[in-house]
């Protein structure tokens, strides 16, 4: 990911982000010395040869593999998946050095301090229509006949393309909104997400430098909440709706044309592919890849990955025909369940 | 349904909403000159002589026995039910055709854009006591000794009775609200539901003609979203009260002296008696009924019609002694189930 | 509880605040001619020789049976429980009397009025960082290097500490905030909670004149509403983070060191422990105690009391390998379900 909004206060040589003299490295040579400048922290399968990486789960070891990153932090067992010429640091809480070392490269994004000088929105942008008390803060744009309603704040680094409808009582920062977007009142997109390290009597904060993208012709509810990722970005894919009251987290990935109901949570990093249906206050839960075409029931908790073209519902979630048979459920209920396909267009009778 | 807010553009010649050439109908003459005005869009219930309706779900077939619409939008197997006189137009996507025959005769019922001219609230109403930066649109009218809180926004068209209490924060437009109405901080009421016809790309949003109405000594907690019907109304009962983060979808209809429980969901088109008490988070599917005295415990997910004087739980939602039983529920657990009824009481202590 | 913030009308006697006519009393003596002077309603633990309590639920015999109160407010079938010195009054109802009487003492807690005059924040307070368009009230004190952000209202009766992070749309009532604490964009802390004696037609409100008190280095997520107590406080924990549209009702305790993911809801009177983790939707019934080191699973309803150390998962919910073995789940999701343990950093990735 390209970071267009936090200011990267690197490069630094890696003694300057690590005491290496308490940490375990893999590297023969003696690192305290070297000179060689690190640039930015990134995911395994972004960083490149002049950045520092981190591999803390083996779910992501393919990626291990392949990573060009000049320096990792990882745990002892895991140093075997990484390339032979990518520098292993190895420390007992991966996240909380790799947190440490972001925060010395981005120290504006652990918090969301809003209170830079800020603008009237009409005073900026005068061709913009809006309502009474809206502001702006720093490196905002904003497209040509789109319309901000009232006490709505755009804080910094946020983009909003044309034609976009953006209501009252809306927060954005740090987000990528694109054409035709429409976000209903009392949302907030692009705060931090809940991300930490726990630690008794002050836990320690995750830099926050992602940013939220939000793709063409999408709607997000009115009070829904997204969170902008952590090192990547969280998105909102092409003609995407979500209802009411919607919790995405950081780092969350919806394809296109899904369809997520009132009251529904996605945790952190899921990814979702296109043409997904979520029905009213189902939950998700974090690092799962939901597949094509899936139909996830109304108040389904969904703990596994959903395989493409699959419908599933139940806590946990579980194949459709299996949680009909398991729950007796009676023919015209099924009958019901069926036609939850049907249930976006139904709503409109 | 009166339809007391917005704009109808017509009436129209059917030739100006549909195009016949493309569509089956069932009528032997030809319908192309045909130069009887079609006046309004309404339910199989409310339509007159005058109007054109749609009939999509066998659901409603006790409904459509006793249309007196002029037209009706249908699937061909469903031309049976409708009386001899109603003229039956077949489409593959009765929705699709029915938003887009709504869509002419309300254009202004689409997008919530709320960038008309506002006034602040003072200047309009001398003697409302409000908070600060408290505005209202255009067709506002607010009883007497009636308190609006700070950057509340209160929309085009909207009634407010006497005596009511307005939170802070708070969005309404396109309501009736009656006497003695506390709505609580940051609650959105009057917004347009989650309806529309999915089509790739770029979904059709399905206009949203209706409103919202809260009967009187009524409470909407704080974060609550109710949203406005499609064709019809949402209507929240008489005493009923609703705690927190609660979501109302469009065309729902709540009884009276009902108790609703914070972050409860309720899907559009679905209608609850009197006397209703619906424990935390709890969510009730669409286009169901619930009956009178019924109680749903907390957490439940009701996805069939529910009779009088029930007390359902679980997931699907069943009857409670069938809950406990397959739960392998300890006595003292059903104690506590079988107090629930007095949960909102106890609550207080 | 010690009340700072809501004026006492009293002190009473005993026959301006009960009809004893009407009311069963087991004291000897006539109490209508009593002139002894009644200084406060208090819960059974808190209440002195001078005020006055009620017991209205077997769950609080251990605390009726070492009251101090002058006078209790209970059924019949529970005099046995209560010191012999402790005036007995029973009643069909005992909350509602509850109710009347504390009214009686507070009349200014039942609605949360805001529309006291308020000042802009910069003219009260000249060394605060805030946004645009915030406002504060009566009886307000903020510490140093505390920032606020845009449109939030900072109404009666609170004190935020040192090195807070104040968000932008949030409205605080009746609260005490410690220092280094952040609360997110759009949250509501310290409205009346939802309690109310179910009445036809006209329900009788339940005066709320506890407040809140969120310790040190503690979060509260965007959206998140926290309810002020009844007669005591609502507590939420040192170091405790909430993440976004998480509900917190009134009375509820939360211990220090807690973390509790995104859209969980707690009812009423409910008690945690310190290091207690909760998963996305959980939901909590009201009156419940959750011991210390609990892990309790996203999507979980919780409707019995939870013991230290415990792992529990599912509806309702049920130790972890219970659940496992019930849902017939396969290995890779028992490994899952074992690392929601680590969710909170995994998060991250």
């Amino acid at each position: 990911m390209h970071n267009p909004f936090f200011k990267n206060h690197g490069p630094f040589i890696l003694s300057d982000i690590i005491d290496l003299s308490i940490n375990y490295s893999s590297s023969p040579e003696d690192l305290t010395n070297s000179t060689e400048l690190i640039h930015d922290v990134k995911n395994l399968n972004d960083a490149s040869s002049k950045d520092i990486t981190f591999f803390n789960s083996i779910k992501y070891k393919d990626s291990a593999i392949k990573t060009k990153a000049y320096v990792c932090i990882t745990k002892k067992e895991f140093f075997g998946y990484l390339p032979n010429n990518c520098i292993k640091i190895s420390y007992d809480n991966v996240l909380l050095l790799t947190a440490m070392i972001t925060s010395k490269f981005y120290p504006d994004s652990i918090n969301d301090d809003n209170n830079h000088i800020l603008f009237n929105i009409n005073e900026k942008f005068k061709d913009i229509i809006s309502g009474k008390n809206t502001f702006v803060g720093k490196n905002v744009v904003i497209g040509e006949n789109t319309k901000i309603g009232h006490n709505t704040i755009i804080e910094n680094n946020v983009k909003i393309g044309n034609n976009c409808i953006i209501g009252s009582n809306v927060i954005i920062r740090n987000s990528i909104i694109e054409n035709n977007v429409n976000i209903l009142d009392s949302a907030v997109v692009g705060k931090k997400g809940f991300g930490f390290i726990p630690n008794n009597s002050k836990n320690f904060r995750y830099p926050h430098v992602g940013y939220v993208h939000i793709k063409k012709n999408s709607e997000i509810g009115c009070g829904s909440t997204i969170d902008r990722g952590s090192l990547s970005v969280t998105v909102i894919g092409e003609n995407t709706y979500l209802d009411n009251q919607v919790h995405i987290a950081h780092n969350v990935k919806i394809g296109n044309n899904c369809m997520i109901a009132g009251q529904v949570g996605i945790a952190g990093s899921t990814i979702l592919g296109d043409n997904v249906m979520i029905g009213g206050q189902a939950g998700i839960s974090g690092h799962l890849k939901i597949g094509n075409n899936v139909l996830i029931g109304g108040g389904s908790g969904v703990i596994k990955n959903i395989p493409d073209n699959s419908k599933v519902m139940g806590y946990p979630a579980k194949d459709f025909k299996n949680f009909i048979k398991e729950s007796k459920l009676k023919w015209f209920t099924v009958l019901l369940l069926l036609t939850l396909k049907l249930k976006y267009q139904k709503m409109l009778v």
